[in-house]
């Protein structure tokens, strides 16, 4: 079973309105509800790949209740820790053109609340064969919280990835995860240089404590750099979409092939289709699966 | 006990941001919740003023249980029915110059869902003196819906306010009402005649049921049209400040008037005052306490 994360999932609403006039009241036309936050990207896209996955991280008030309700809609297995404070939401307003986006601040998670989802996420490790930790820190979650999370996944020999940004990044890598996957703007922000090519970005990435980066490059594709040697794979295909929630597909297929310990040529090749496949899909979370099986069932 | 009958209840979320950039994403700095719905409105400035009063309507949802949590957690009393669909929300972003809004539509209630409400409306009417209803109908509920309502109430014995718009007015003028409180936007769309002087405009109101009309007309005040006579009441002062909820402010003062059979020159002055105190507090569903003691508490 992959064990997906999310400490701060959000309940993602889209309003699709006739235009956006600021500083005028609108009549929202349709609206559509998920489950958002990455690590729910993650579960979301193994589940229909048909890989176990359990969906786990914190969950708190009437959004937490409708967040677990999506999933539960959804079929994917979940056992989220509850918290006092009340999940976050956001708006996505869907014009016509383009959207406009409104993000709630994540909820504030106590000491206590912490201490105890640590607790719940250890309980969880013995059945698990890869842990995946993805997305933003809710305040009150220490910085180093990823640290802490990846270090007990180690030590049950559970292997990891962490997909975050930032300083949850730069303080997660002291935990040595088996694999982060930032992309080109959240590697140049951790090595403080956007000049520096992306083998060197990578490079300070494992100096820092990763033990194999896998970095996207949108339409460049992946680069993965790993103990094994240096891959790179580009999109099967220049496809044109919806680009949010590709990198959690590739999270999700490099999760499934950690668990299968497929080799890395594969797996990166397989991780680039997954992620343009969602592209190609319009909603984060979802992949084209036929576009996903044409690219990879060809044989040479 | 004042009954205040909200058939389309919103959970008000209020986002603050920094500046409102069309087609960019936004990190809301701080968040509102809040009861929201006219009648909703109406009964948390009766709670205020001490006034029993009991909430009634139809919620539904995630949204619905959130909604039922503020009102809890203001003391607000209430006896609500649930349907199938979610309750709406709207959102409002608040970016220092202005607010721009977006209205989610309301939630489809079933025919079963409505002879339930209708029962249930029924049997609360022998606890209560004055019945409000207050606000659009969501989808499913017939347009007659408040018609079917004020018949049940009166013939309870219990006197009636509507405040609605367009075809539910209309409609709902045929059940009688003892009381309707348009502004002049909603009289001239009843109408169909902008140019009509109000008077006139009220008098068309009564020729389709209502046995007397609050117009209420912002800085001119109130202008009510009775089988007692016609009164008028202009605001104690003029007031900047927020005006919405300031018609369901004068919407609780008559509610309260007419349960204490007030006379209408003294019950028309306090609606004007307290409308004047609602737009001197910067949120729905409340008003200015001390402003409306200093406007009603003088003797001449």
């Amino acid at each position: 079973m992959i064990l997906a994360v999310t400490l701060n999932p959000a309940l993602d609403l889209t309003y699709a309105v006739d235009a956006l006039v600021p500083h005028t009241t609108h009549r929202v036309t349709a609206v559509t509800e998920r489950a958002g936050g990455k690590g729910l990207n993650v579960a979301s896209v193994l589940h229909a790949l048909g890989e176990p996955v359990l969906a786990t991280g914190l969950l708190g008030g009437a959004t937490g209740d409708r967040i677990a309700d999506l999933l539960a809609r959804d079929g994917i297995p979940a056992s989220f820790r509850r918290i006092a404070a009340g999940s976050r939401r956001t708006v996505a307003v869907a014009d016509g053109l383009d959207a406009t986006g409104f993000w709630e601040p994540g909820p504030t998670v106590t000491a206590g609340e912490w201490r105890d989802f640590v607790a719940h996420f250890r309980g969880l490790l013995p059945g698990a064969s890869v842990a995946v930790l993805s997305g933003s820190l809710p305040p009150g979650v220490p910085v180093e919280g990823y640290a802490t999370l990846l270090a007990l996944a180690t030590d049950a020999g559970v292997r990891t990835i962490l997909d975050t940004s930032g300083e949850p990044l730069r303080a997660g890598l002291g935990g040595r995860p088996d694999l982060v996957k930032p992309n080109a703007a959240e590697l140049a922000a951790l090595t403080g240089d956007p000049g520096l090519d992306a083998r060197s970005a990578a490079d300070h990435a494992l100096a820092l404590g990763a033990r194999a980066v896998v970095l996207s490059r949108g339409e460049l594709g992946l680069l993965a750099v790993t103990p094994d040697g240096v891959f790179e794979a580009a999109p099967p295909e220049t496809v044109a979409g919806n680009p949010t929630g590709a990198g959690d597909a590739c999270v999700a297929a490099l999760a499934r092939g950690l668990a299968a310990r497929t080799p890395w040529v594969s797996l990166v090749a397989d991780a680039a289709a997954l992620s343009a496949a969602a592209v190609a899909a319009p909603i984060a979370g979802v992949f084209d699966a036929d576009a996903y099986r044409r690219w990879t069932d060809t044989t040479p």
